[in-house]
């Protein structure tokens, strides 16, 4: 298939895409028949250009890395607005990649909304939509025969969505359970090692792991997002987010960390999910001891992993990387492809 | 797509994917678009049958369950021969599950070959063809325009396989790392928990994780094989059983466990491969004492896993089961299901 893109936001993420694009162009021809290039680009901070037939991405790439304005681009249409970037330009898919606001999934939910109505692809690494409406933009865009990809919103690159879809594919996947944020993981890690909560927060938000208001991650607020995702897409089961019961790990000491120690076990941050006999769901994120055969404990650092149970092989886990600029442009290459094999 | 199969062989394999294709029935209709019958079944033991509209296949395992001849099914053509089987009926795709010969591939060699070369497709979880020549049959396949599916070789019904294919296309792979016998595994997991190796073969022995004369796996020769496999599919280069250094579990004492367990690491029966910067492929299997954050340090018991290291996202795992009846009979399922989207 070929490929017309245009980014709406073109922050790291968007720009890590665009790297692995560049670097594997030939390999991604050859080897999947996958054929790309970027007709526009609408970023409210970078400015925005539109050509039709395609954009030099290299010469984009590094006006973003001297800080300069996207608008310098010496040819094509500038100043589009992102809604008629996808509206009024020969862009076949959309790559959404402005930022998260998980309570409306504004601005995201109206991008993605708009280009599935002008029966545009759309692949997405924004959680907001995802968590708010999965269920009904798939069902939009299963109606407009275009696509919505969105594999980047839970394990970023790690393909955990793609794997309950495809490789385990024909099992019944009945719950799941979780290490579904990094950054929690790795304050517990840096604790175990014998740091306190707070120097491991700290060292944390020195390496970028967290953010300055760490309130998203330590509460569990990240990890129920992805509890809502994977109950409405893997088990297929419409819950919302008060519906997942949340405790962070703010409570755990040093001696809490320790006393599991004792016990051989290890405190993780579990996201978790079943459906009940009767059909409902019982949903949650809270730290759990885990004994250190759990192939979750194991788990170290800013890895994430995530355990299916399904029917036919019992348990499965993938382990991989939860976050990066280069791993969560990378999950938007799994969706093009997907979108690739489909229209071959 | 119609799937009309043909059964070569009619062991435990066959008779999983059988109930796991009447189990699931409409599942696969309704969601994949995935119809079958079962046209013909030829086992040297259990006899042969052919009706070209379809057996019965609660009959069959009936009859096979009660210990009787395939030959006493009411109707259809009895005592056709393997070949005949895969030339002459309307079977449009081979389920090969005969015993398994790594030395010779045979008899499932020619039974594949014979298949592609009549334009038909073949599943299989025979390991034998796929060590001696997996890169020659899938040329001939290609050429053929059929598909040769074995991902039951690897991690039985675990998609190992399909993740790399699939779910983590993009990456390039160029080393990985794994527990790719279940027996071993058992074994050191039972030495682990105070076991002497004869204790803990003992009771491999009795569960049926471990046959009479357990050299293939204790010797490491199993693991071996999928080290081969796995370096000629997923790293892509041509390597066979000699290439592989080679070292079992039988040296390893309980002495050794005790001193590992001290230093924080467990042993691990490790087969792993790596290309090297002048493209050659250093292989091995033996055991390894691997520090206990290790993701693979964790897999205890009869479960396998397996470690990619891609350049997009550094090592992702995968642990599931490694044999099994119905998990291995559910691997034909992951093959058949990839030629039903190829045939969409």
């Amino acid at each position: 298939m070929q490929f017309k893109l245009a980014f709406i936001g073109f922050g790291t993420v968007g720009q890590g895409l665009t790297e692995i694009l560049i670097e594997k162009k030939e390999m991604l021809e050859k080897k999947f028949d996958f054929h790309w290039r970027v007709v526009a680009i609408s970023d409210v901070m970078k400015g925005s250009v539109y050509d039709e037939n395609g954009l030099n991405m290299n010469t984009i790439l590094n006006l973003v890395k001297a800080g300069k304005k996207i608008d310098e681009y010496p040819i094509g249409t500038k100043g589009m607005n992102s809604i008629d970037t996808i509206k009024k330009t020969n862009a076949n898919t959309i790559v959404e990649v402005t930022y998260t606001d998980v309570k409306t999934g504004e601005p995201a939910l109206t991008h993605i909304k708009t280009a599935i109505n002008e029966g545009k692809n759309v692949v997405s690494t924004n959680k907001g939509p995802v968590v708010k409406q999965s269920l009904e933009i798939l069902e939009l865009a299963k109606s407009k025969k275009v696509h919505y990809g969105f594999e980047g919103v839970v394990l970023a690159g790690t393909p955990a969505l793609n794997l309950a879809k495809f490789s385990l594919a024909g099992n019944v996947i009945k719950s799941f359970k979780g290490i579904l944020n990094g950054t929690t993981n790795y304050i517990l890690t840096q604790m175990e090692a014998g740091k306190s909560y707070e120097e491991a927060l700290k060292k944390a938000q020195e390496l970028g792991y967290a953010e300055a208001d760490p309130t998203g991650d330590v509460e569990g607020l990240d990890a129920l997002g992805k509890v809502v995702i994977l109950t409405n897409i893997v088990l297929g089961k419409k819950i919302t987010w008060e519906d997942v019961k949340r405790e962070g790990i703010t409570k755990i000491s040093k001696e809490d960390i320790e006393k599991a120690k004792s016990e051989g076990k290890r405190w993780k941050l579990i996201g978790c999910a079943e459906i009940r006999p009767d059909g409902s769901v019982k949903a949650s994120v809270r730290p759990e001891k885990l004994p250190l055969d759990d192939p979750l404990a194991s788990v170290s650092g800013a890895t994430n992993a995530l355990t299916y149970n399904t029917d036919e092989l019992g348990p499965v886990t993938i382990v991989g990387p939860g976050a990066g600029r280069r791993e969560t442009g990378f999950a938007l290459l799994i969706d093009l492809l997907e979108i690739n094999n489909k229209n071959k």
